[in-house]
């Protein structure tokens, strides 16, 4: 089958034959991609950025947002069938810790990441466990709700936890209108009805949030904390969902939160800087969020099959899959790049 | 009457002769002070560190902690009568702002703070309201639970809100154990059978913590947090209650913190300063506390009189106040120090 | 002033002149009435069935779901100005006891219920207290919202209460579409994303229901168990929202209920009769439901305020409050019937 | 080996030679019984109480409260070794299915019941699976907790969910001191600082109570509702555990609720008539409570094996299972009879 492969880190990957996966184990899955969304992590990957913390080893397949095709079965798989249209967990699980035992996959003790930790979906086939599928509407293809394996779940996931915090009368403030965000917008209107508040550079992402159902929006500008306490009567926001928290978006996202309040990081690369006084003295709190759970995800899905929330995205087939790396890199894609077969 | 007045910044307050308070609004109510707790806060608050967020205007009498006997009472107040003895939240509070509304007094839109931003509790006499006012057990001496009126409502706050995370089988570190610590360590103890760590520079400090309930005591040498990691298989506690968070215990705190654990900010004096990319990768959270609620008093007593949580005092008259501010400074009080008619 | 006195059990309530009330103590409000509901509970009262439940001597003025213009205010208001228009919670409540210190009004220790057991709104002018009133947008005429005073809160916090039952993907069953389940239906919409089945016997409203946000209805013809059941795969609904609670809805309610489900019964009149081996095996609760929070009505505040709930209303001036009991006791009023000045 | 087996309901059962189970599937997991429970639900069984709920086909063997020693395990089990002491989770569940992914494996879609509907524990041998194994610490014997493997947990999993019910200053009323009783005392007692009121009609049953943490003890001799409203202010209880639920025992249990409080309902028998007003004019509400959580089992282990729980128990040689069925019957056992090798 064909697969993008990375050989050398700070080259192109390279689009190559190898051999299709097999199921070994009595849970594997092997599924034939539908739809492999194309990440700002696969750059990264690329650059190196991740190779000590993967510790994978070169060649192998990226692609870590996957949806597709049912295509063989462990003998001790009951749960989908060959032929069965499904969206995949990013990280299959052991089923047995502690944290898969709460529901809490993304604390696995034993789980693996295809994609970034060995060979991913941008490719033919991709080999997973039952675990990680969740079964599809038979309306809804593959390649439409791709992009939500990765980039939706992480998303949903912040969002579902501010959940409780957001009761009507709140601001929540999105800090970042790219594909996150989106999702996160669409996500907190359909579960809550605070006030959202969306911070952007781009004054077209803030229209476009306006659409998915912003409430006002904010033109990062170097005086939107200023602009976010004047919304909100000098108070600030109960949360800001920080889909950036890099170059001080992460202290501006502080800035902007309420006494009693909470900032989601959820974006990275940034370094937060709090004096404990500011801490307690305001009895704010700082949440970290990763990835979601399987029902996360499977959450999600009902809301994209009832339309609630949507990606918009760009196919490309996945022998265009460079033409895609490389129309990312130089920000030439609006929404999302999905390779599909 | 007498009572404990700062005249200058830098200087020793002066115990002198002022008039009694009275009643003015139907809800104030007058006690006549059965112990007020001297604190490190009242150190600072000579050394000029509140004066900027306090706005008070000097001379004014100092002390935060206070419990006696009702002495007056406004027309309309009902809850109280004069004689009862009486525990005082430490922040007389609206009852009107969605704050109040929901219980969160330490969130107030319009409350007071006696002993910071105006007459406090080193005098035979305080001024404050109903809404403070919580009723001990015929039994209990006002100058024996005092401490809790401050000290106490703080750490069994932060305990309160991180007993969910402490189920059987998980860990919980306690950085400091000083007199908050101590609170901290029975209210564990009371609420939860997670399995305590306290981590102190003062081998005396980790004795007492053993005896309190501590099921594991860690000396910090430079080496505790490769202890407490020792200690939890490598993973690190569930939740981490640093009432140090100066001089690098913070950053220590956060290292101590398991993935998907909290590390609760009590202390301060620190800056935090956490990658974005460390927070989000194990999904940890920081969470700020600050005093408590009414009812968090109300409950910590319940704990002081049926004999779970108790804090060693030593007793000052009145008139000995400046001795007592002075061992304090001088490190010379094992527990928290009183001031009693 | 005028006021809907009534002076005997099963007799029509008089129109008659009284004295103005008048401000007494430092937290009264008196309201000029904008708007006063009129509720089948003052059918119930004329019928004697509260007479031993509220004490109340006769006679007195009726009228408990109200809003208008604060006319007075005592000596220590300070939330509130003369002129501001306002809506107010039904039971005004101490401030003072644990229930209200945990933000739990309607566990008040010592609260009055105007309209009830003291005198009420169906007046030009009602006596209240400063811990009632929550401020009215300019813009919102007190006569549009007075119905979300009682109907409108009691619905609002049973499904406050539910919310986080109601995740993507479960089924909300809302039983009985009249005023209440109409509140419901549309704080479902806007709280959540469930899956909404609205049963009732009446067609009309069924249809009703659709617009306002219902996702399948059923029309309650004797086979409405098992239409809720073949509409969920068997299952039942995670949450039933029990808005009639006799004639054996309440025994329907719960065999809607899913394994794991809760029953929330908000009507009432008839009995439950539930073998505990049904409720243990499928680990099922009935969760009882009274009036809500100062702070859930200022919530449902908001929505009504931005648009996402509304109750259709009657307007009756206060002289024709008459006229207005008799349409509600034979079934000719659409919505709710509001009396005005 | 040797098996205790029902040929025939109401006839005793058999012991005789059968088989050894065999592992067949990758995660099952054949087991050396070193203690099975002898429960109630035996004599149930025997008399054909749960035939047609389990659907059973006879001859089949008994035991459904089982610990003792990995002997065989499946090709894809990696969290235990041969060898291994363990304790089993009652109910081998899926792990795939919507509720074992969220961790409420008691409402698994597909679960078997070993010793309900397939063979059971009261045998030299017993198959289970990978995800019902529990990993003892070295020192714990089997036979020591196998009562805590049904009995306890589903005392524990009660507690567990009423904890935030129970701060500092409620009551708990534990309704029935028999063997689920005894742990759910101990077990509110590790989890809480609550006032623990227990209620049984055997003197000496409260006499242990009192040896095991309860505060207070009420004799149930037709003045029970009354003794525990006299102790409670006449107010009643936050909650109220009701591991009787038979022969009026469930409507006491109600009586005995303070308003905005939960009534938990363990055990089974009797039938809950409550008329609507009393749920809704009160806000009370009706748990139903069903075993409990793999995750539950692992946290009584933690308090089992850190002395905070024990229960009583009576060996027997799995020889003379029918002489321990025959004590059971006839009330001669104290505590918890335990079939060994």
């Amino acid at each position: 089958m064909k697969a993008v492969r990375l050989h050398a880190y700070h080259q192109q990957p390279v689009i190559e034959e190898v051999d299709e996966p097999a199921v070994k184990g009595p849970f594997d899955v092997v599924v034939r991609i539908g739809g492999a969304g194309v990440c700002r992590t696969d750059l990264h990957i690329i650059e190196q950025q991740w190779a000590e913390k993967s510790g994978v080893t070169l060649p192998y397949t990226i692609g870590h947002e996957n949806a597709g095709w049912v295509h063989e079965i462990g003998s001790a798989v009951s749960t989908v069938d060959v032929g069965d249209p499904v969206i995949l967990h990013p990280t299959p699980t052991c089923g047995l810790c502690p944290a898969c035992r709460a529901g809490n996959d993304m604390h696995c003790a034993d789980s693996a990441f295809p994609g970034i930790d060995c060979d991913g979906g941008m490719a033919e086939y991709l080999l997973t466990s039952a675990r990680a599928c969740i079964k599809l509407d038979p309306g809804t293809r593959p390649e439409d709700v791709a992009a939500l394996a990765d980039a939706g779940i992480t998303a949903y996931h912040a969002v579902r936890k501010a959940v409780p915090l957001l009761y009507p009368g709140t601001v929540c403030v999105v800090n970042g209108a790219g594909g996150l965000g989106h999702i996160g917008i669409q996500s907190l209107r359909a579960l809550t009805a605070t006030t959202i508040v969306v911070v952007d550079r781009n004054a077209e992402a803030l229209s476009l949030a306006g659409e998915l159902g912003a409430d006002q929006t904010v033109l990062a500008d170097g005086k939107q904390v200023d602009a976010v306490l004047d919304l909100t009567g000098g108070q600030g926001a109960e949360v800001v969902l920080d889909f950036v928290a890099e170059q001080g978006a992460q202290q501006d996202a502080f800035a902007m939160t309420r006494r009693g309040g909470a900032q989601f990081v959820i974006g990275y690369g940034g370094t937060l800087e709090i004096p404990a006084i500011d801490l307690i003295s305001t009895e704010r709190s700082v949440v970290g969020n990763l990835v979601g759970t399987y029902n996360d995800l499977a959450e999600l899905m009902v809301l994209a099959q009832t339309g609630r929330v949507a990606l918009h995205t760009v196919k490309y087939p996945l022998d265009a899959a460079l033409d895609a790396l490389a129309d990312l890199d130089h920000g030439r894609v609006r929404g999302r790049a999905i390779l599909t077969p």
